[in-house]
């Protein structure tokens, strides 16, 4: 079987880069640096990606909304961490024709400075409370850095969900609601991840604190696949959004936000995919069966039409399916198939032919084996629910594996392409000590604060006070 | 039953924009003139459109693609008529952070100029034709007219699909499909509608010929609700789309766009809205049916309980459905569910719960029936199709009714708030001069050029060699 003509294992990022091109996810022959055209392969299985996303905002009662592109200076420049986060980041829109605008207007690198004024008109009294909503659209920021398909780009495709709510009590269960929208919507993915308290400095400009949601793909290096941010009244003071309480009193929201980007999709061409190509886990794989007629003089006509009868009757029970009817060889499809990573390929010769049978193969494992007609759409069920379990815990046990907790910088510098645990006292200093002597950078500490008894800091040697993670990341 | 403040038949663009408001379309509050915020119920509807557009892109073998927002000047000014067209309408990009731009960006007005050079790295040979793609996306244009919700914004939901192809009689194949498509798709919205050929001088910049899609809205101005083009070779001489055909010979291809925009959703507005809110067609209704219990005391729970039996039972067989548990009174419900263009409610009283009886009560015609509940599904399939049926009818009674033939001037003057159709000899001046004198814009000529022998064109008084068609437009 042809393989890609570079190895996962030997050079990560030359096959990230070959498969995002071979299997049709984008071209990157646009000619705006970090600006890539989605051709139809890559935008159906984003689209699909957002279906779920949808799915999850609905079923917490988010409501769906469209802000606009361009933020005017004024109103962006109202929350002042804010402004000093992203006015580096940021394309400005100074001209309309062959007039200066009166004021520049910036695209949205994210929403908040867009939605927030007017939420403070949506938002008269306590009843209005929780404010819950979403938007699927595109963002941008200046990246200086090397882009890179899906994972460092200018043009985002982002997902952002925005809540407030009485007070900071009430946020905190907004947070704790997100996570598990994270937890349920990565295992359908079949993507691991562990949650980061990112550091003081490096929260979300204007965050009270940013939790992380990272996973670590083949290259060692960490990638952001989301955050949850807990505002608490940062934003809501300098954009007045206030609510009137049952006692009549003027109250400043509590506010939260979600993140989400085309990440997700570079996770998982890099997390699942091999030497063949792209693994789609079923649930996003924009078509799940493919069947392939393996032809012979004789009886071309009676396979092909078995085919079809096979594929209509998958399709009837609900799993996109399609016959490769194309004048090509049977390994040639394969190949293509493989490439686009289709969970399951379905081969009917004159054999199965004869004997009523079908052989099913998993992209996956590439393991084949022959099932009887009649049993071929549960056979399809259960192997999906096979493959989604494998994917998942292929890249979770990848992922366990790499996180080891240290003592020192001695032990971690023995650990390059992990995630490093070690003990911290806190102190911004020591940590950026620890970023410089081991070349990685803050994660951030776990969410539940479990450092052992009478471990020191490795840098000042004070009592530690939490542990933190360290890591090469995108 | 309370009615909007504004009469429709009385002051149309008033009554409009409280619609759009008090239905909870958009927000126009934000501060930059003709950029509005999508509020749930809007953006669901406009979701709901999108959906009916791509059913029609994906049953002609369109594909859909993402193209980047921001242009290069130097891609956007290869085509001469294209840039003369668009140059005063386009916002530009000039500073990144506090750094200017080597080159200045656009934002998309249209795609042509994003998606052509990369057409021509994608086509190569004869079987990589035609080229089918489509994108829904936001584009921007610099309006300096006044604004209007949906009908004349500058951030615009937009669909364009573009197609390349052998030749031009293939490409004139596109136009034909395009113009089912469009049949179709309008006819799906209740929205009749008239082709126009547009006069060379008001088609596409650098467009072969454009049709437009015209309706008339109830204020007596058409509204342009799409557009299909024929761009001949104009364009892919330029941007260099060849390809090699089957005797090895590289030659141009021949290309088609067809265009729509959030414009449709003005239009449902506008021609099926009376004084009590919107009436939408059941196709793109977010909540089909709404069940509103009647309550009297005594019997609340069981009243309640039979509601959500029957919603059930509708959802179940595909009818998104909800029950207004609400503590407010029927009356008051009615009102916001009328509001909302809901096509259906149904209530269920004491009576009913009695009877085992539901009222069905449709939102065009304000009809109530009592029904079975064994039939309640059934009559709810026969309602829905009647409700279409009517939106169509009445839209194109009163459409067909104001197009009007005349012979000359004095003639037209009389039919203010019409379509007017007018012999002409073909020359621009004479149209110009129609225009000047009756206050009125060129739509462009019927598709077949259907002038009766032996009429003079009003204006020169030489003989006519079609009919021009003539309103005020939006």
């Amino acid at each position: 079987m042809p393989e890609t003509k570079v190895k996962k294992e030997e050079d990560f990022h030359e096959w990230y880069n070959e498969m995002v091109e071979l299997a049709g996810l984008c071209d990157k022959r646009y000619p705006i640096k970090g600006m890539n055209v989605w051709r139809p392969y890559g935008w159906k299985i984003m689209q699909n990606i957002d279906a779920l996303i949808r799915e999850e905002m609905i079923s917490t009662g988010h409501e769906e909304v469209y802000f606009p592109l361009l933020i005017p200076e004024s109103f962006f420049k109202k929350e002042e961490e804010h402004i000093e986060g992203f006015s580096q980041e940021v394309f400005w829109v100074t001209h309309a024709g062959d007039n200066k605008l009166e004021e520049r207007w910036l695209l949205r690198p994210t929403s908040e400075t867009a939605m927030y004024p007017i939420f403070s008109l949506w938002i008269r009294s306590h009843s209005d409370l929780p404010l819950k909503v979403f938007q699927i659209v595109n963002t941008f920021r200046y990246e200086t850095k090397q882009t890179r398909a899906f994972i460092r780009v200018r043009e985002i495709h982002f997902f952002e969900a925005h809540t407030c709510h009485v007070d900071f009590e009430d946020a905190e269960r907004q947070i704790e609601e997100y996570k598990k929208v994270a937890e349920r919507f990565f295992r359908k993915l079949c993507i691991p991840f562990i949650f980061n308290k990112r550091p003081d400095w490096d929260k979300f400009a204007g965050a009270y604190y940013t939790i992380s949601i990272d996973t670590l793909m083949p290259s060692g290096r960490t990638l952001q696949l989301g955050s949850i941010h807990q505002y608490r009244d940062n934003f809501s003071r300098p954009y007045n959004i206030t609510y009137e309480d049952k006692e009549g009193r003027h109250r400043y929201c509590h506010q939260t936000t979600y993140g989400m980007s085309e990440r997700i999709l570079g996770a998982l061409v890099g997390l699942h995919g091999d030497n063949r190509g792209l693994v789609l886990p079923p649930i996003i794989s924009p078509i799940k069966v493919v069947v392939v007629p393996i032809i012979f003089k004789g009886k071309e006509k009676e396979i092909v039409e078995r085919c079809r009868e096979i594929s209509n009757r998958i399709n009837q029970a609900g799993i996109k399916s399609v016959v490769d009817e194309r004048e090509e060889t049977p390994g040639s499809k394969f190949y293509d198939w493989e490439l686009k990573g289709v969970p399951i390929r379905l081969e009917i010769g004159p054999r199965e032919l004869e004997n009523n049978t079908v052989v099913i193969a998993r992209r996956d494992t590439g393991e084949r084996k022959e099932v009887r007609i009649d049993d071929v759409v549960d056979e399809i069920g259960k192997t999906f629910e096979s493959i989604d379990q494998h994917l998942y815990q292929k890249a979770k046990e990848f992922m366990d594996s790499h996180i080891v907790r240290v003592d020192n910088l001695e032990e971690a510098r023995r650990y390059k392409g992990f995630i490093v645990e070690i003990p911290w006292c806190g102190r911004k200093e020591c940590a950026m000590k620890m970023e410089e002597e081991l070349d990685v950078k803050t994660l951030g500490e776990p969410l539940e604060r479990n450092v052992e008894p009478n471990k020191l800091c490795p840098v000042c040697m004070e009592r530690a006070k939490t542990i933190i993670r360290l890591a090469k990341s995108y």
